[in-house]
């Protein structure tokens, strides 16, 4: 294991935490608001290419625009490290950007050391979809999960109601070759980001890092519920066809039902609309939305799928009916084993506190985790806020993850990639 | 007992009805929507007077506007009938307007028969509070439980904005001698308001008249959950502060609670505020409504305080927090005794169904209660629809109840007060 001088790291992800969230890097002077195509976006994406065509990288653009560094040239065998560096409209100066930080940390103390590892850093365009509401569209387009309609026609700019097309095309890029970001994906060997994890689990445990080993999938659904509108006053219990108790069983059973499911399931109602809410009368209709989670997709799905029957069960007992519509889905995303130990070796070596997690939210390593092996790392966040000024977290955690992720890639390069760095500074 | 020909009641209820409903009657082409010191009340008081003084009834209004109807000089004793014949602004045909009729045609039918009973005919202004936002306005003025401030200059006109003291003024009346308006029950020995039911109990038992035996009081409440918002995801279910369970709680206790107190108690959720309504966040807070009401001060009151607790200790139990907040309360107003039980003698002789049962709606007859013995005479409305186009009543039903109304009072007079009318038709 090669140990680094954590505080050197913590103070140079600190710097260019800092400097990114200067004036010339945000449209706002209350958050961090910077998205794909915007001046302060372009900024970004020249301080990352400056810091590493110093090391020694190749810095270059995909057709949209997603930035690929790499220290081999094309052809020859990398491990790839990075996020993606916009963020949401009301951001905060973590979220994202502290992973490709991170991955440059990696690469400087590579270089610093000597140590000879093929990297390539990804920073993806426009995960959180400020920019066109499409989150993950980056990483989407690289995939392969998008249409040309849509990226001409229907994906457009929240703020002009251009397409995502004309606003690619203005900024210099050459849309009509989006086919072509797939290859960014062809040297890697695997891939590891680090990101904050968004939720207080790390914080509330004491733990410093997480390995990921699954991305949760998710069902997103509302349940309808159909009653009677009455009289609050006028009309007793036993005359009654009233939502209310209805919904409140269903939001007991999803409690019950996730924690039955275990391995991490979650559920949450996060909304309730009532009609025609007014104070003095029974309700109409009500709606509730579901949001059910996990990395073991015959849990969460059962969840769901029990949740429908519940409903509907629920509702015919008080002589009402339940109605269940699914919004979207998309399925958990299992990340590579290998990775993961390696990883998982690398922090227990640290000495430092760690724990394996999945990751409830949604990452660009979920859309490329079945082209090439995958793993990401956690670090703590105050308090579980993000996507929020008031986001927070430690450039000491993210020096103690450049460790972990150097040595980890270091222990799953095969010699033949290795080759021999600068001497060690 | 008198036995009267009610197909002729009905035809001329119906006549009645179907004539307020016309374009002179409504400002609007939809609904009924009729309310103080518009041309349209203006004509349906003309129509009234007219019908009334062709019945030999002496007509007025009083300082405000209220309608005031008699058949013997002022001083004698009479007996009260009546209801308010004002919209909701979305009304229907029926709400209060019906009362009013029935009222007309227990005067109609005491001529007609030469009963010689003594009469006193009110139609309250405001009832439905469509002019300036305010309930029960004319029978909370007739019972002083009004401000001057209020009128001259809190009670505003919702179309216009200028107070109810001006609008009052400019239609001709003298609001500043509002303190005399109690003067219009000096010679009322009792007094029956009859209206349609407002929900579906007399329907859906098969009854034609519902005998009120107490008027609902209530609490108007709300409960504040405060949790913590967290990612939907991200956040595993033993580091949740979501308020959505201890809502669910709370559904589910009130139904428990206004069903154990019984009594005629009910209890209502009919608003549910959620915030920040995201499908993938855990609400940071929600805010529910509470209405709970019946006729037993004790058995209501219970359960508002018994909710207030329950939603502490099931947000502690769950380590959140739950906050109770009065809105507003009303005393339930038990009717008098000897009025209804004279009324239920009347029902049982006609062999038609009928029921006891307590008013869950407000009605003009809570204010005058404790100055005058009152009871009450529910007909069904079609589905327990009001304030609404739609609603529906039965003019067959409504001259069943005056059939009622006419020998209750007759049962209840001394002797001396009855004189001879004009011989029968």
């Amino acid at each position: 294991m090669v140990a680094v001088e954590r505080n050197r790291s913590a103070e140079r992800i600190e710097r260019d935490i800092e400097t990114l969230a200067g004036p010339a890097y945000t449209l706002s002077d209350e958050a961090i608001r910077r998205y794909a195509y915007t001046d302060v976006y372009r900024n970004t994406l020249d301080y990352f290419t400056r810091e590493l065509r110093e090391l020694g990288f190749e810095v270059s653009e995909d057709p949209v625009g997603t930035l690929v560094a790499r220290n081999r040239p094309t052809g020859e065998k990398v491990f790839g490290i990075g996020s993606h560096c916009d963020s949401n409209r009301n951001g905060g100066k973590y979220d994202g950007t502290m992973g490709v930080v991170t991955a440059l940390e990696v690469c400087r103390l590579n270089e610093e050391r000597g140590l000879g590892l093929p990297l390539q850093l990804i920073s993806f365009l426009e995960e959180e979809g400020s920019g066109f509401g499409q989150m993950l569209l980056g990483s989407r387009i690289v995939a392969q999960r998008v249409t040309e309609e849509e990226l001409k026609d229907s994906f457009r700019s929240l703020d002009d109601g251009r397409s995502f097309w004309e606003h690619a095309a203005e900024a210099g890029y050459e849309p009509a070759r989006w086919r072509e970001c797939i290859h960014i994906l062809d040297d890697l060997t695997g891939w590891v980001e680090m990101h904050i994890e968004q939720a207080r689990v790390l914080q509330d445990t004491g733990n410093r890092i997480g390995i990921v080993t699954a991305i949760a999938g998710y069902v997103h659904a509302d349940v309808f519920f159909h009653g009677r509108a009455d009289h609050a006053g006028a009309t007793p219990m036993d005359f009654r066809l009233d939502p209310g108790p209805v919904l409140a069983e269903c939001i007991l059973e999803l409690e019950r039902l996730a924690r039955a499911a275990g391995k991490g399931t979650v559920g949450t109602v996060g909304e309730i609309e009532v009609h025609p809410s007014l104070i003095n009368a029974i309700p109409e209709r009500i709606r509730c939305s579901l949001d059910i989670r996990g990395v073991d997709e015959e849990a969460f799905r059962g969840v769901a799928s029990a949740m429908a029957d519940f409903a509907a069960a629920a509702a015919e007992r008080r002589g009402l009916t339940a109605e269940y519509r699914r919004r979207q889905t998309l399925p958990a995303t299992p990340l590579d084993e290998r990775i993961v130990a390696a990883l998982e070796e690398a922090a227990k070596e640290t000495g430092e506190p760690y724990m394996p997690m999945a990751s409830g939210a949604a990452h660009d390593t979920m859309c490329v985790a079945d082209q090439i092996p995958c793993a990401m790392v956690f670090v703590p966040c105050k308090d579980g806020i993000s996507h929020s000024p008031h986001e927070d977290a430690d450039p000491a955690d993210a020096a103690l993850a450049a460790e972990i992720i150097l040595n980890a890639i270091r222990s799953l390069q095969p010699a033949a990639h290795v080759r021999a760095g600068r001497p060690p500074a």
